[in-house]
């Protein structure tokens, strides 16, 4: 009865300290799942205000907020996971099958003046590379120009590999691309040369801005669309990361909006 | 000696009887996430296509997709629980917080002459109760239009609360707001007693669709505004749930889309 009593007391106190060993490793998941929440609501219940970065993002891709300098700080994880991640590029597939879809169903002129206008940084070509640096940030860092143009002229940005499909689609169907880029004149080779090393032929015209094409993105690229339009071309689709390539005079009889959480440009 | 081996081996039964208990909890956990994940690749590893519904949503969002008839069949659970849930809620908040930002900023004529334009259904008031439905689906099951109008009718929307404080705000700084519906004119009396149940109060003008008013509702609301500025009134924003309501002639200074899946008016 002794024994018994010592090995009842011996299974209870290994039983303990088992139970208490995965009650821990419960307290330390409870405790990792706690870390993640943030507190809804300050002293005398008032609402914390917070950035839900799912909902700014969405506010930025319907033109909600303009004129915006830097990603949230709160929100730098949050893009940089998108950006990298698998919604970033199910997102631009969405635009590409729509844009596909609707390219096929066009009935053209087939006179040789259909044409599609795509924007380049964010469109066809991706700078993910250097706005994964670190100093860089997805966006939640200053913009350096210096910085960026130093990238832009080494001409090493992959293509966005579903907008590239548009790109051939169009082509294949004998609507002709325009590429019309706020980057400047100097560097029409470098682009030329990484448009090329990535996939892209036969475009119709690569825009690029001059000396003297003064004005915001909008009153450029409009200008540039208009052009387009007197010298008798139809602008069937127009494809750009920004609503400045979509607004404006001469948009074109459907646009087409790709996803870019980093910057905005006016 | 022998009680202590009695000891050992009881202890490690009893040991074992409880890290098994952990192995199926694990286990169970296992397959839950097992359970939702759905295979991206077919026979030969093609891929399978699928509607990434978030995806879906933002091409919705983003004008990208136009003139779609239903929720596809695949996310009708996704936009039930979108809708009901607070990702819909913060979305809107995000709308009103860069609504009420922007009429904030603004300097304003002060002789009378600004105005707001506000669409009606899923911009200032829900249809949440009539889509919840089970027959409506979310969008997902085909529009009957005797039983939406019923529905109307009864005049028992409830508000967008948030969308209620860009009202509120935009009254408070002398804006006059505009509601502008695609909802015809023999709803006017059901459509009055509705808003101001829900704690809308006067607005400047409710333009509802007169007999008169054919045309698309790009073309009907374009008509109306363009009324608006004839008469000499500046239009510094313009709120609503369909692009149709903020693409064509006069859209305003600053537009604003709500979000809404759950359908398309063109």
């Amino acid at each position: 009865m002794r024994s018994f009593t010592i090995l009842f007391v011996f299974a209870t106190i290994v039983a303990l300290a088992l139970a208490s060993t995965s009650d821990n490793v419960e307290a330390i998941s409870q405790v990792v799942e706690i870390h993640r929440l943030r507190p809804q609501t300050g002293s005398a219940g008032h609402r914390v205000p917070q950035v839900d970065c799912l909902s700014w993002r969405l506010a930025v891709e319907t033109n909600n907020l303009r004129d915006w300098k830097l990603v949230p700080k709160q929100c730098e994880n949050y893009v940089g996971h998108y950006m990298l991640g698998k919604q970033y590029r199910h997102d631009c597939e969405a635009v590409a099958d729509a844009a596909i879809e609707y390219a096929k169903g066009l009935k053209l002129g087939g006179d040789g003046k259909d044409v599609c206008v795509f924007d380049v940084d964010e469109t066809i070509l991706s700078n993910i590379p250097f706005f994964a640096r670190c100093d860089v940030a997805f966006g939640a860092l200053p913009y350096n120009a210096t910085k960026f143009d130093e990238w832009i002229a080494d001409g090493k940005l992959p293509a966005i590999p579903s907008i590239r499909c548009v790109y051939n689609t169009v082509l294949s169907l004998g609507i002709k691309p325009v590429l019309l880029t706020g980057a400047t004149e100097n560097f029409r080779q470098s682009r030329t040369t990484n448009l090329k090393k990535v996939g892209y032929r036969n475009w119709f015209k690569l825009i690029l801005r001059g000396d003297k094409d003064t004005g915001s993105a909008v009153e450029y690229k409009s200008s540039k669309r208009t052009e387009l339009v007197k010298a008798g071309y139809r602008i069937v689709g127009n494809i750009g990361d920004q609503w400045s390539d979509l607004i404006g005079e001469n948009v074109g009889a459907h646009t087409f909006k790709v996803p870019d959480p980093m910057y905005y440009v006016g």
